[in-house]
């Protein structure tokens, strides 16, 4: 399982960033014609998500949703950031994405995109080629 | 990769159908035995869950939950849906399921669920068989 | 496709297990060296994720805010856990994991957690190896 990695460095707190084409350039460099790839950060204050990315103002929308979804409770962590570690972890650090033609199978409204949660920050992304469990090395 | 699509269509503006019995059947005519599924759809106003599927009073329950979920804040999308597009994105357009013995490997009470966001609309649904990431067509 | 199961008894109404070194154990148990796990739950109150696992009070910041996170709407389903069967089917019950060198993939600070959401109760956790869907048995 040889995968690829790309960086993305977020400018704002929380930013929805779309990925979509970093991440058919990872598929196209793995030579991927068909089948499944893993997109996954390594992080737990951001997160992997598929969404609407024809209009602009849905990202503003979904950014402003993300900064008032957790609920008001006292928390106890010291950095401040634990919305960030709670929507991360609820959200989800990845998604698989299926692969047809050697492009990516999304709908056609359909994009691939980071949510950085407590930016701004650099992010590694990753894309690997779904394969068997192998005993192998 | 050849998988199988089939189509629902919704009657509610927030409306959680079972599909279970249509993500079996096409597992079937996949012929399947053994192994994974992605089950997708290629929109941006719907999801994909597993949940329980014993009691009719849950799919009830979890569809007044999901109408109050997104925060109240002032959304910029002209469309009017942006709360279905931001419910899509984070609970997700897919999940990944086993098979074993040419069946759904699904707990006792759990099924699959189409998570209509901003119906009445016709759905898609994508059942695809995992595969290893290929090189060939 | 065989995988391995691990129960985990959980102790409190809402509870963030660490379940990283079962699903470590489980990937050595199954003799993979690179690959792909699915780590799921056949539950409809409980959740797997992957989030923070080095500052114990993420823990309880994120207990605390799954405490509060389904919105106060009137609960048909006779049991009183609606909120559980509701987080659960949103959050997933499952997650797709890395596997390299014959350890999961995580980020320096990930850890893998089973989200108990009406406990205490007896929790199965599945650690499944990603193969090819088969027409074989």
């Amino acid at each position: 399982m040889k995968g690829k990695k790309f960086v993305v460095a977020t400018s704002r707190k929380i930013e929805r960033r779309d990925v979509t084409e970093p991440v058919q350039k990872a598929v196209e460099s793995l030579g991927i014609q068909s089948g499944f790839v893993l997109v996954s950060v390594p992080h737990t204050t951001a997160a992997v998500s598929v969404g609407e990315n024809w209009d602009p103002d849905v990202g503003t929308d979904v950014e402003r949703a993300l900064a008032k979804w957790t609920p008001s409770v006292p928390f106890e962590h010291g950095e401040g950031n634990s919305a960030a570690h709670f929507l991360s972890e609820a959200i989800g650090n990845s998604r698989v994405l299926a692969v047809e033609g050697g492009k990516l199978r999304l709908g056609r409204w359909q994009g691939v995109f980071l949510l950085e949660l407590d930016g701004p920050r650099e992010r590694s992304v990753f894309v690997d080629p779904l394969a068997a469990a192998g005993k192998g090395a």
